[in-house]
């Protein structure tokens, strides 16, 4: 079919593409099979990054530049399909910041949205619109568009946590906006807990509204999500494709936690091999307990604790644990399926 | 204004309305003034019920008939202004429900939707849809419409519910079905606390899809209720009317936990006196902790503990605590926001 | 089943019963299976009112009172099962309004929604919200609760049109609100034909908010209508119980054109007849063109143009047409649907 | 602030970037003021494409290629900014088709979304899932995302439409699936109006089911389009940046006509100048009728009718009618708004 065929050359139609591109015109039927493709064409590839030497890195980072300096202390973690570009996905960003004990991350806002997914270390804080959260291992924390946020580490060490953002889709749509606050900290107004407790409890103020698209929730705890899961596995009800599969949500109204970027976190019991499965959603995972490994396409990837690994768009991925397993991840599957374009297949089904 | 007064009499207008009520008409303008109102008028009227003496009324029945022979040993609420017809305010029904140890109230459905309310004892259970939840004191407990359900009591003291249901609701709409399962008890295919787990973490099976209006979450436990407010009111942000109050929500939607009742949970520390309020949804309270007054338009009820009393439509209400009071509360009003007819009206604005 | 039986009486209950009586308490097994019904029972019975006659009713209440004395010159049909209670269904009003050329219905608005079906005449006018309307026969026109609206006749000739209002339903949930405005009419301040071109286009305003429940478009006039039927049919696929049956929708969002109460229009060919079907909300139908009869249950009654009959709730129902005919309707179903009650039945699944 | 400066160089700086740079990381703060901008920075720029040459080129291609053998015969307007990748914004496609008489683009579907706006002809069909639609100057025509489409001219004068896609918005998100149906044209099951009638005259089918985001609705017709506007401007209120500007709507929902691309048309009457305005939605607009002239940024473009011109992100633009002028436009603002990240900024406010 002529979707996949490009119409052959002739020294008249040459001539003709020379004189459209004078006008700022080109044929589609010579670019048609490359921009309308039959299934996903990415430059991201699969990729794992272990987390032991990364975190040398960062050591270093730290003794090299400091938090305030930098603005932010991250290692971007860059798709070898797509390096020069500060993408992990063609949609998504990930990064690894550290803030040393002590430090302060200056307060900014930007339209881009934010996760904070706490990989090392406990104790340092992050401010959201004048509540400031205590983060520990495995907590996943939102800075939602446009919102004021610093952070600090008041703890004795280090801290260690992997950004993710919808920082090339902003690009993409040019809605890039940004600003700082002049202030290291910004002025807390509201006791730690609150949002947790007004929002989290399955209960809302009798007069709330909602403002703005992100989850008013902004620290969603490990220790909660992971006693959730562990009571929900008693059900025996295990996905073929995902194990026991659960997405974050907005309590406000059960859709996804943040506006552009979808949050999952899963658990894999030991010995369970999951059932082929590709989605157009391209997504990152962080290990957060276990060891095992998953094939994306022909590569196969072997993780234990805090690694991180990403998977491409339409690309096959089983996944196989060696121990109870728990994974984090997050994908743009939110924004594709807003605009109806996000797809899936399983080999289960 | 004509809206309010009736044209005058006359011969001819009388032998005209005779006429045309053989023929199964009536004029509007003899009607018109008492069915199209300035402001509502209800025959339902403040009253409370005091739990001492609803407790050995209760405990009479548990020896004049079982909760088999019963179906469901209950003692209505009737509001004086309407006695006979099973309402506590136009719309709703509430009930005191016993069921003693050892006993069981037998498995049926029916469209109502029903809440209980755990008054006294603990440890009783109640299933839906295949899944049991242990009932204590303060916890909220939802019966979906045409969800099978039965409760029973293996724990050593009687459990005493305020069961609170949509039946004249069901009615005015002539919508009522109902059926018994032929069984005292439904089979149990889900372990308890699987609901709770799965729906009231903040997270979702990322396949989920909704069914159905109420809640998948059928017991909100009192214990996270209280620790909530408590967190909360360290914010210091009272409402004038209404001190912190809080609704309970569905978390697949982030609205109303019930398609058709509102539940209500509200905290007014020691001292605190609500400027006057009033709404068009009546409403029937139900103390869990602290002692208080309420004034209901002209009337004021002193209340403590496990005390029920109700306000209806458009009363002016104030409520006053003399020491830390916790109020669960419910009504309409769920029903009358979707059709577009709640008002209220705050003296504090 | 015991939810359909009542426990047997004894000296000691009944002395129980009078003793709980005094306390505002009755005991549910008496009246459990009263309340909670198997299935719908409903004081409401099918019934049919015949045009004709009507319009010489309506003329000789045109010489017995104006318009203005009677703020609105309206027979209520009462159904004969619910007499005095000024309802046509158990939730719903009808009525039948006469305005003589040169009459004016003066302006006043309440919580109560009101649709207009105009039967008889041509070139009345109703305003709403500042504009203007001239109804023509078959039209559908909304007044939204709490819309100012007024009713003049600057034809030649009586105008009847069919009032269909919520008022069982506003009394029901104690929340009716009216006032009159001390004008005859309102001012004009939009021109005529604005809200069905700025709303009916299938285009809303670029910066359009929604307000209120229902439609801005308060005119569907029946030439647009009828077209669109007499397209559709070319498709020439019929719904064995309804034939061709569109509702009204509220542009803005797709849904009811009203919050309470939900209208119809459908098309029956000649010849057709429908399977039996049954819902739970009871309809009034209006006949716009065409003769043929209809079973409610064990009733037939034959209609022709301008007919009017009611069809109770979970009543099977038959249609059959003489010739093509065109069948207006409205009922609850939208309120029902919103608070998860309706229900229906089909013979032909 | 450090939002949009880099930090200092020095060796040790710079070797550490070698090195991380090995094993897939990058450092953010290098990188941060050009990812994380204060306002967006695009490529795209603004650009007027008049229709007279454009016209000429496309007449040269009907006899270079055939519409058969292109697939497609489309010019594609390259954004001067972003010469080589087929898009007019960063995020949205637009291009040329002429249509032949005699001729067919054969079936095919895609995932991407597309529009046809009809500029030269009259007469040529769409076939869209079943259903035929016969095209005229002005018409805004859908072919939904996976819809089967092919179109034919069977009129006696070649036609040429716009086309809008969200290719590139497909590809960003590595969404792309494509087919072709082996046939030049589909079967046609549903006559030629049905959509129209049947979703675009203010009722749906009473049991109709949403499905998919995209509108049935798939041609709204230029004179239906035309009628409103000129009954809309009766009353006389212009919006100070936008004259009168509506937005084409899916009739099921109210929401926008298509789940990734916003299109809008607007009415600037004679003398009428905009005040100054920008969004984040870069726009492509299409001249129906009239003359005027658009600043965007620092450039003026002098406008006729059939003249396409794009206005970037953020760049204010100020719109003025020499005579009553129609302006058909169309962005990416409904994929901005699901998202959370559109902006505007009117000067009037």
């Amino acid at each position: 079919m002529s979707l996949t065929e490009k119409p052959q050359s002739s020294p008249e139609r040459e001539a003709y593409y020379e004189k459209i591109a004078r006008q700022d015109y080109s044929a589609l039927w010579n670019v048609l099979s490359g921009i309308i493709t039959p299934t996903p064409k990415s430059e991201c590839v699969p990729h794992l990054w272990e987390f032991a030497p990364a975190r040398e890195l960062l050591m270093e980072a730290g003794e090299l530049i400091t938090a305030k300096e930098a603005e932010r202390r991250v290692l971007i973690l860059e798709n070898p399909g797509m390096r020069g570009q500060s993408r992990i996905t063609t949609s998504l960003y990930a990064g690894l910041q550290l803030v040393l004990p002590g430090e302060v991350a200056p307060a900014h806002r930007h339209s881009q949205s934010a996760l904070r997914f706490v990989m090392d270390g406990g104790g340092a804080c992050t401010a959201v619109n004048g509540e400031r959260t205590i983060m520990q291992e495995g907590d996943f924390v939102i800075t939602p568009p446009w919102a004021w946020h610093d952070h600090g580490n008041e703890s004795d060490r280090p801290m260690i946590w992997m950004d993710g953002l919808d920082i090339p889709m902003l690009s993409f749509f040019d809605a890039s906006f940004a600003e700082g606050l002049g202030e290291d900290m910004q002025a807390i107004t509201t006791p730690t807990g609150d949002a947790l407790a007004r929002y989290g409890a399955n209960m809302l103020p009798v007069d709330f509204e909602k403002q703005g698209l992100a989850s008013p929730l902004f620290n969603y705890p490990y220790a909660r999500t992971r006693e959730a899961l562990e009571t929900m596995r008693r059900r025996d009800e295990w996905d073929p494709c995902h194990g026991l599969k659960m997405r974050y949500v907005n309590p406000v109204d059960g859709g996804w936690a943040m506006p552009t970027i979808a949050p999952f976190v899963q658990l894999l019991p030991k010995g369970f091999k999951t059932a082929g499965y590709r989605s157009t959603d391209a997504t990152v995972f962080s290990v957060i307990e276990g060891t095992g490994r998953t094939t994306i396409g022909d590569t196969t990837f072997h993780w234990k604790p805090k690694d991180i690994f990403v998977m491409p768009s339409w690309h096959k991925v089983v996944h196989e644990a060696d121990e109870d397993a728990v994974l984090f991840s997050y994908s743009d599957r939110v924004a594709q399926q807003k605009l109806g374009i996000w797809r899936e297949q399983r080999d289960a089904d």
